[in-house]
């Protein structure tokens, strides 16, 4: 068995300690703890998310997708209360046993390590701890972000009449799960790369700052994740079927309803699901214009408590996809 | 299958929601991250610790033990940090399938929260995010702590002359792991107590700020952590066998020598094991007493790398103890 600090030291700690100093990073990995500078004026943002082989990505997934994927969820959490990512520390419980010998373990390190790194340097956050354990496959993300004092995004600010919007497209999750259940491997599929390497909406949830009124991330499936908003909000919604921003290639995959149903209940979207006022709508949407992102006004906000569809459709027909992790005790 | 949202909500979130105001927390649990206030001045310290069934704790092991040592080994670490400790997040991985129905699974969750929360009271700390999802039974903590900046304890400060001491007794966490496997099961027996209900040292860690020039905290075993401080700090260090602080009741029920290779190389005692001047000692030992916590000193530093014993005791022999994770894949 490779030891614990040969496995951190090899794939984790040399990426991160040439990018230390400029990182608010006074002491990095290697010593008990990291020792972090946070700046002044600023809120600290943390939030911890584990991902689970079989339950949140399949076993057989490539190793860079499980590296990407892991940290993905959790900055997703970040970019929901509209902070700007800085740090990350990621415990990673790894059963050798699945592996054919240290060669094979490696070489899956190796292509784990490469996608939780592109995505991390991507959006500037630095690996400043660590744990690696031995175990059935999980990881567990804790991601820490900084925002403003009083300018963060939560979930408790829409008011009734406030209008419902997207980021991006919805149903790629769910429908990427399915691709995969039938077997297809090819992870530059538009719907496969929704699902396994989904994109965290942190430049959306900063452009938005200000004008947002509430912000959460669908991971739930968008009817699940809006009666979080509901709920902490105290306002009702009522959604327009026909205005639900359809990933690439979901219809022709799936057929209209069940492309309806994974937009709507699928989840593992991680896209931003906002509330904002009426005349603030086109201002967000030309801020998202440089990020090549859209915004896609889904409903508005009501008093009457509950949801509803705005042709009087039955949502409750709509509920209850079928999650990867619904197959898992 | 109980909902995460109820399951975070009956047995994490009402207790610290009435404890948020005064703790620098500005927006707590529920949201999708949790916005925190850090002093300034203060270097934020941070460190993550899995937990795993059958490799760090035995899967028969009470459920407010394995909530309270969870809590216990990633505090430890800021304690050997000299950090005072503020916030955790929690993710709880569990397997309900392991629990006859809902209601054993109640029991157990309540079992384990008190132990993991009277900890965290204990010392403080907000539990200010939380995961929960299905899986083999794992807990990952995150704490973050404070230190004045620069005053922080790390493994890199020894220098040859310096005395080397460790707070309170070794080898209680091995000698416990040993009465559990004889079937051993009351938590009230020194040994089992310092094995599953050990006692991160942050008062101690807090007092020796200052004095102490390297400082970590005994995990993985004495020799294998002062490996890891003498490689920091590039110096050797010699050890007096005789002089090492045995747990109570550890050579009576192992013998001398599977009592001496208990504190040499067994590991999960979570003492402080530092270094610091012999003009010093005097002073961290008083400031320990009002904690009830020795300090013994048990070695010196030496410029010549290695690590020998003062009485040429070959110290080979007493390496690789049988760690409750050497069983394990």
């Amino acid at each position: 068995m490779l030891a614990e600090f040969d496995l951190i030291r090899r794939y984790f700690m040399s990426s991160q300690e040439a990018s230390t100093a400029s990182n608010g990073v006074t002491l990095g990995c290697g010593d008990d703890a990291t020792l972090l500078v946070p700046q002044a004026g600023q809120q600290l943002v943390v939030s911890v998310d584990t991902s689970v082989v079989d339950v949140h990505f399949p076993r057989e997934a490539p190793a860079f997708a499980v590296g990407h994927r892991a940290l993905a969820v959790a900055l997703s959490d970040l970019a929901a209360m509209g902070a700007t990512s800085r740090w990350c520390l990621m415990a990673l419980t790894l059963d050798q046993r699945q592996f054919a010998d240290d060669e094979a373990t490696e070489a899956w390190l190796a292509d784990y390590a490469q996608g939780f790194h592109a995505l991390s340097q991507q959006h500037a956050t630095t690996l400043v701890g660590g744990d690696v354990t031995s175990g059935a496959l999980s990881i567990g993300v804790t991601v820490m972000g900084e925002v403003p004092v009083g300018e963060a995004l939560t979930r408790g600010g829409a008011q009734a009449g406030d209008l419902i919007a997207v980021t991006g497209a919805l149903g790629g999750g769910a429908g990427g799960l399915a691709l995969w259940q039938q077997g297809e491997r090819d992870l530059s599929h538009p719907l496969l790369s929704r699902y396994l390497l989904p994109q965290p909406r942190l430049a959306a949830g900063l452009a938005l700052r200000g004008l947002a009124t509430a912000a959460l991330d669908i991971s739930d499936g968008l009817l699940a994740d809006l009666a979080h908003l509901r709920e902490a909000s105290q306002v009702g919604a009522i959604i327009a079927l026909d205005a639900l921003p359809l990933a690439d290639e979901l219809e022709s995959t799936l057929g209209r309803e069940a492309a309806l149903k994974a937009a709507l209940s699928g989840g593992d979207d991680y896209e931003l699901l906002v509330t904002l006022g009426a005349d603030d709508v086109a201002e967000a949407q030309q801020r998202l214009v440089p990020l090549g992102l859209s915004l896609t006004v889904i409903g508005r906000c009501s008093e009457t408590l509950g949801v509803s569809a705005s042709d009087q459709s039955d949502l409750s027909g709509y509920a209850g996809w079928q999650h990867f992790s619904g197959e898992a005790p």
